[in-house]
């Protein structure tokens, strides 16, 4: 049986590889730190469980709308607006089973084959994936290291563009660096994208995954919200990433053309699971604001523990459940220079999974800097501190043999 | 903002607007007979909806594999080898958000631009949808009305074949028209498929809905497994609808390849809800079978007086949920042409709401005959009862004035 030409062009979570790796371990009796997962181990809130439960109780079990219930999409329109200061209604909204299928709408919508598409690298690898596999051209931009965190360079970005450019993706908030731009860098950014007439999706999964300030959205800007459209997602605020519930919001022509979409590929989504929805955003916040604390929690001991390790040297993001440290140092006293070579040596001598800089996109030409991702949504204080000490002491400060190097 | 080009090959289910129609009559106030529906006013079984609200309780909230839980993908094989006589095991099923995500699925992992697909017509719209979207040639096969229901003709559908035929879609338990194939049309069918090389997407929506008989798939023939995917849905059986649960079931090769999409598309099916199919298939079947008896007493019914109508003719399937009456005589009567015409006089004079054959794809040059499709799985027998009266006096066996006319 041949697969289509197309899927030639597909790539996946290779970081689904690593947890399936994990659990290899696991199964063979090995005490595994998960730093690897972009899943939360915390549970749902308990009024949100009611909710469906409820809901189920009372009937909501046949199809519903193609665009999702209108009270949810009338109260996320509503939230939306309070955070961001756009004027949406729940016309603007179109509910998804999950904020990632927002992305092939997006691109199946809007991209005609040949177009290019403006993507961070590194970056969630999804979006590259399905840009290739609709016959769409990625064009990389970089995220890079700069003083007090990760930042994309608008100037760099422009340079890119050609007159294919059509799409450009953005994630502010940003997976796997935790990076995020600040109010001249966005207001920079909405401008270059009218002037080259760019549509632009807003991955903000993480925008209310946030500890200190507050978050900003490009599509606040003025002409913006005319052309974007945001990923919005319950998996993370509300630690619902197995209920699969999100949405696309945006402008009413292109979210008519997502419910279309919708139709064609999965009728409508879950029905009870959008009261638990509605729950989640118009009931008590407890909830969400005990996870966040949580998080907040890991993110500082997390952070402080992998600081003290000789060098390594790691930003403390404001948002987002990871961190992206610099390995460049501890690589080389190693004596590694393989991504992988280095992540199964630890993984290996320590437990410690995670992920690499390898699993976020094509890395470009004159990469020369080495990082890891480490999320702290699955794995709680203690073992933060008992797998950050093992990788200390494997790291050490004095060079390892390591068989694979 | 201009869509994507491809939108102008996407087509819908119109039906959805014939359900909103209904539901504007409502909002005035009208009294309407739900016949349009592919819904079921029926409720999930007791049983399945505890076992939902059991998992999210212990905790089953978070993502699951791309391809499912294990012990309801091993289940769902294991019902379906009993059934089918085939060989799954668990590695043959990638659960989905419901039946439908198969269809996309199936054309996305085979399908190249160009390739012609065979389809049959009258059919379920999002087929031909689905395959100009994404660059395929529909290429459409006929149900027509013979003795004893609704079948295929072998010998028209090879006439069909060209080099570059490659697919097949065979949706035996026919939406619309109530359809099956018997054996030796079916052993033909196998044949065909064999010698030209097609893959099949088996859509098996309505297997279990059967109430006298015993369903029959393509896929027991000797040399169809490696060729067919099965489009499963919990939906039907369990009145599961609005839960959006079904998996594709077929070669690993394949699922392997759905299973990437799925990654890509939605990284997982609901997680808790697999474990409400899990008790769907295991536990038991007191509810799916109190949701046979009803919607056998509603076929019963609804035939009967449909029957007696003077001008309809309507054969009585032996599984699905829909009749597909011939209406040319009360066509003719009113002196009605068109289909829409004769819908809406309908509608508007009795409040029975139905689709009609325009509903399901595109018609082949030459019919003549005319069809509606009328659907008992959201109307109950009381109801089914007054609408067919009403319908009756309506319709008469006289000429009716219809303003439309």
């Amino acid at each position: 049986m041949n697969l289509a030409l197309r899927f030639a062009k597909l790539g996946t979570e290779t970081a689904f590889a690593v947890a399936a790796e994990a659990r290899s371990y696991m199964d063979r009796g090995a005490r595994i730190f998960p730093f690897h997962l972009g899943d939360i181990d915390l549970k749902t809130p308990e009024n949100i469980i009611e909710a469906a439960n409820r809901a189920m109780r009372e009937g909501k079990t046949g199809y519903c709308s193609n665009y999702g219930i209108p009270e949810l999409r009338e109260a996320l329109a509503e939230d939306i607006n309070g955070s961001h200061g756009t004027s949406y209604s729940g016309y603007n909204v179109a509910i998804q089973p999950g904020g990632k299928p927002v992305i092939q709408k997006f691109f199946l919508s809007l991209m005609n084959p040949g177009d290019e598409v403006l993507i961070p690298t590194p970056g969630y690898p999804i979006y590259e994936s399905i840009v290739s596999f609709h016959g769409g051209k990625p064009v990389l931009y970089p995220y890079r290291e700069g003083k007090g965190g990760f930042h994309l360079d608008i100037d760099d970005l422009e340079k890119r563009i050609t007159p294919a450019t059509r799409l450009l993706v953005f994630n502010d908030l940003h997976n796997p660096t935790g990076a995020e731009e600040d109010e001249q860098s966005l207001a920079a950014l909405s401008e270059l994208a009218q002037r080259h007439n760019l549509l632009v999706l807003c991955d903000e999964a993480y925008f209310d995954i946030r500890y200190e300030g507050q978050s900003r959205s490009l599509v606040s800007f003025p002409g913006m919200e005319e052309r974007c459209l945001i990923l919005y997602t319950f998996s993370k605020k509300y630690a619902m990433t197995g209920w699969r519930l999100g949405a696309a919001v945006g402008p009413r022509e292109l979210v008519d053309g997502i419910a279309k979409l919708n139709v064609n590929d999965e009728s409508c989504s879950n029905h009870f699971v959008q009261y638990a929805g509605l729950e989640a955003l118009t009931g008590p916040q407890d909830g969400s604001k005990a996870i966040l604390s949580t998080l907040r929690q890991r993110r500082d001991r997390c952070h402080e523990l992998l600081s003290a390790i000789p060098g390594i040297h790691c930003f403390r993001p404001n948002a987002t459940f990871y961190l992206f440290p610099n390995v460049t140092g501890v690589m080389k006293r190693l004596g590694l220079e393989d991504y992988e070579a280095f992540r199964k040596a630890v993984l290996d001598a320590t437990g410690v999974s995670f992920c690499t800089r390898l699993h976020f996109g094509t890395p470009l030409p004159g990469e020369r800097e080495r990082y890891i991702r480490l999320s702290y949504s699955g794995i709680d204080l203690e073992a933060i501190r008992e797998g950050i000490d093992k990788l200390r002491s494997f790291l050490g400060g004095e060079r390892h043999k390591v068989k694979s190097a």
